[in-house]
């Protein structure tokens, strides 16, 4: 029967021997005790919170989802101990700030334990998720009375977040959201809307739910510099701290999903509820993109760990399951015998490791923003994190998706029901590229907005980085081969980079029929990158080192050449888009 | 809200101008009838049909699903009634044989009706297709008694068909089943064994349930060469010819699937159940084998059908949804104005339609294989009938797949609820990529078999029709650019090939590593053929024709060139694949 176990050691082998964390954290005065030891430990207590609570639950939840009674959502079974568990043992503070009862952990820790999280149970991961979201925008731009009076509650786990955006016809485009804000005379504000797709919105787990509400002032301008931001609380805190009075928030209905079942997504109606305005009037989406780049890169990690979870099945399967016979083999023989099983492995490992790479890559660099000395190497940092943010929750999630389509397969009619699991991860994988902007959107951001960032210097940046280590691997003979398909792949990336910002095919509309193929070109040769710098870090006998080069070897030969046709694709333009009138689709 | 229309004019511009079928049947007597403005009506009676009564059930019956109540199976409310009326109107028997009392029609009609039935209620449709496998199985194997007795109950819709095939130890690999055959006096057999995954096990909805099942005789060789197939009824059959006492065929349980939750799939246990022998001894999967090809055939089309459903659901969607600004436009837009959101309809159009005409050639020539009276007609079109299956059923699977879950993706979180139906056809479609053969097994009988059947006879046959074509469309000027992308991708085709076929790739486990990305490739070549062909039939000014041509311009320029990179990933063999031990993964 399928389990799951977290990949320590390959987190360890990147942070340790790709990333070399140590000497980075070293520079950083808030993060220089954090070493190695601390970082395995934590993880490895993680990793067995996952494995041993959360994994058991995520079939059940699957099964029994959640419901609405009297108007309030009930969980399935055991969610709200594990949660009671989870929050006693302070993981929902880990990366939060001390100021306020967190462990003030570095990114790069919390992005692994979020990894875990999905993995092994997405419904449940997505509580602190979210809650972590709304922790931060409140920190970022609440008064300190609003803080002090939030943030130690949701960060100890009592209290969790809600985002509050999206409405039945404003959902890709907020600009277009109605829930009104009217203030009072105590300088609160009546919040009066309804909101639709709202994850945690409402549960039993916690004694209160802080939900951050989009709406619009009365002399707000339309579209979506006429929006603003509130706190809003399922129950009024009293003055001595604790819930009160219910504020007129109530649950509409439960949305019917494809997955994620055991996570409660709302409509929700907000009938005068009483808010508090976070940041500048007006400035509602600003404030929500605080959060935003950590926001996409959690969601990236949901597409890599719920396929990491799906390969472990797969493998485990595939080692134990006889049928057929091998090339050249007289007896039945384990599956994975079969070249094409082993493809489809490959092919989510290859993958999945990649991924996790240009994930940790990421969040290092989000810790270099927040924690580093040195403003250069801050500013540096924060082009990099926006410019790879829509490429990690675009690229991992799809991909993510992907590899679940192809775990489901190696099981064939298994795949297909209950029994293991494998449909759950391809059900729940899916939401991963819808939500929190769907991966058109994210496209569109890559190559409307992150390109062309602070005059292109980010992707400068990062473009030098990948011909540093195409130079460092020069030399390497068994890599020669790899090399030569990643600057191939790179060679690409570059040409089409140049048409898009400088050339034939910089038009916003040239560049938005672009814009899904560039991203994932740009997502495999990122990959095609770390595939290289991993085995340049991996250079002995051991069983790592073997995994990491047949591993890469098959990502050269196998995946990496679709950045050929991805190019063509793109260079042809828009004009096939284009040329179908409207009204014959 | 989404409602599903039988594509009829499409199919008739397939059927008359692109296919000439009036002249291909006015060659075979038993279908010089079979004019256009029969097929016509047929089609547009069975569009009516599946709109009106199938299409309305196929929400409910996904919500409410089949059950297990004392032992037998319930399905969802409606679904009895329309299959008595689908019965009663004759849709079961339309090109069963005129003999038992079918209708007699080409499968080129029949395929069309199956497209029509998958997209509009998937679950209900495999209650009649898999009756007419059973029915063509007995027709060509089964003794005139037998015959009798059964083929005028199935053809007539009063009784059904099952497949009792898959064991839980033996699912690709049918060589290891266990359930056993003991002769007895009369001639007749004691069927004992447990089946899994068998649709249409049981069902409330006619009478009998005539199940297929392939068993071991005493005396049977292991492998695949001691398979004998019984016909077993859940009923034995009264001299009168109706049902009378139960044959100890019971329902083990019910499987908890992904999808297709209003069809039964059943655990079946034949416990000292009688049966019959169809055909010879331990010849059992030959006779499977002569139903395969329509089988297959049909599950191809499952997909292409549920495509088109997701299709029809996206493009209402994306023409009504306002959200966001096109590019260069002032105010919101419908969806349908953002190139991305084209970019997804144009994919899945592209497919469909391409799909659509692979489909009915290939049916096209299984009538000619049927009805031809030239025996050397006969022969050419079973080699390309042979060698085109596995690309249908596979390719058809696969990008259908894809095609539904692109079709999600343009309704953003409205695609991830049940209201709008486009997650249902993303789980539907899951299962036909499994069933019947997994499409990495099509991969492999493409490769391994058919690429070499009669000495490569058909894969010439087909190469020079594509050769045909594309000098046909050499001086057609507004043609060009497709035609030099379709010859690009042909020539790919013909160079990995020729490795594969007696070349540096042609070893057993080179083929077995290169048949998944090969049918791949295989099949983008033969959707590029036919969209040459489709608008070499369309060149006026009508909106038939602009459509072909944009839609035909798209597919070259954004679809095509992933053909060379699929060609370069086959071309470095599988040493990558081969590399890493076994414990590794």
């Amino acid at each position: 029967m399928p389990s799951y176990k977290a990949p320590v050691d390959e987190m360890m082998f990147l942070l340790r021997d790709v990333l070399d964390v140590r000497s980075v954290f070293a520079d950083m005065p808030e993060q220089a005790d954090t070493d190695e030891d601390t970082i395995q430990s934590v993880l490895e207590e993680a990793g067995r919170f996952c494995s041993d609570i959360l994994y058991p639950l995520n079939m059940t939840g699957d099964v029994e989802g959640c419901r609405l009674e009297n108007g309030a959502v009930i969980t399935p079974k055991g969610f709200a101990a594990a949660y009671h568990a989870f929050s006693e043992a302070g993981w929902g503070g880990l990366s939060a700030s001390p100021d306020y009862g967190g462990q003030g952990l570095p990114r790069t820790i919390q992005i692994l334990v979020d990894e875990m999280l999905s993995a092994s149970n997405l419904s449940f991961g997505l509580f602190p998720g979210l809650t972590r979201g709304a922790v931060e925008t409140i920190e970022a731009h609440a008064t300190d009375n609003l803080k002090t009076l939030y943030l130690p509650k949701m960060i100890a786990g009592t209290w969790t977040g809600a985002m509050a955006l999206t409405e039945s016809n404003a959902g890709s485009d907020l600009g277009l959201l109605k829930t009104t804000a009217k203030p009072r005379d105590d300088g609160s504000y009546t919040i009066t809307g309804t909101k639709i797709f709202i994850s945690s919105g409402d549960h039993d787990m916690a004694e209160n739910v802080i939900h951050l509400v989009l709406a619009r002032l009365p002399d707000a301008p339309a579209g979506t510099k006429g929006i603003s931001l509130f706190l809003c609380p399922k129950f009024l805190v009293r003055g001595d701290g604790k819930p009160g009075v219910h504020n007129n928030i109530s649950v509409g209905a439960l949305e019917h999903k494809m997955g994620i079942h055991a996570q409660p997504t709302c409509v929700m109606n907000y009938d005068g509820s009483q808010g508090w305005l976070i940041g500048t009037p007006h400035r509602g989406l600003a404030a929500m993109f605080t959060m935003m780049n950590a926001e996409r890169l959690f969601v990236g990690v949901q597409g890599l760990g719920v396929a990491d979870a799906s390969y472990q099945t797969a493998a485990t399967y595939a080692l134990e399951r006889l049928q057929g016979r091998a090339p050249n083999s007289n007896t039945t023989s384990p599956i994975i015998a079969h070249p094409d099983v082993r493809r489809m492995l490959l092919s989510m490992r290859a993958f999945i490791e990649a991924g996790r790479a240009l994930t940790l890559f990421t969040a290092l660099e989000m810790d270099k923003e927040k924690f580093h000395p040195d403003p250069a190497m801050r500013h540096a940092a924060a082009g990099l994190v926006a410019l790879l943010t829509p490429v990690i929750k675009a690229a991992l999630t799809d991909f993510g998706f992907e590899a679940t389509v192809q775990g489901q397969q190696v099981l064939g009619g298994h795949g297909y029901i209950r029994e293991w699991g494998q449909e759950q991860y391809v059900r729940d994988a899916r939401i991963a590229m819808i939500y929190e902007g769907t991966n058109g959107i994210q496209a569109q951001d890559l190559v409307l907005r992150k390109l062309t960032l602070d005059d292109g210097q980010p992707v400068a940046h990062l473009f030098g980085l990948i011909r540093k280590t195409l130079n460092t691997a020069e030399p390497v003979p068994e890599l020669a081969s790899i090399r030569h398909a990643v600057q191939n792949a790179f060679t690409h990336l570059e040409t089409v980079t140049k048409r898009l910002t400088d050339g034939d095919l910089s038009s916003t509309e040239e560049r938005n029929a672009a814009a899904v193929d560039y991203l994932r070109l740009f997502a495999l040769t990122c990959f095609g990158w770390l595939w290289l710098k991993m085995t340049l870090a991996t250079r002995d006998n051991s069983d790592q080192a073997i995994r990491k080069l047949a591993t890469a070897q098959f990502f050269a030969d196998r995946i990496l050449p679709q950045t050929a046709s991805l190019a063509s694709q793109i260079g042809t333009g828009s004009a096939a888009i284009m040329a179908l009138p409207a009204e014959l689709f």
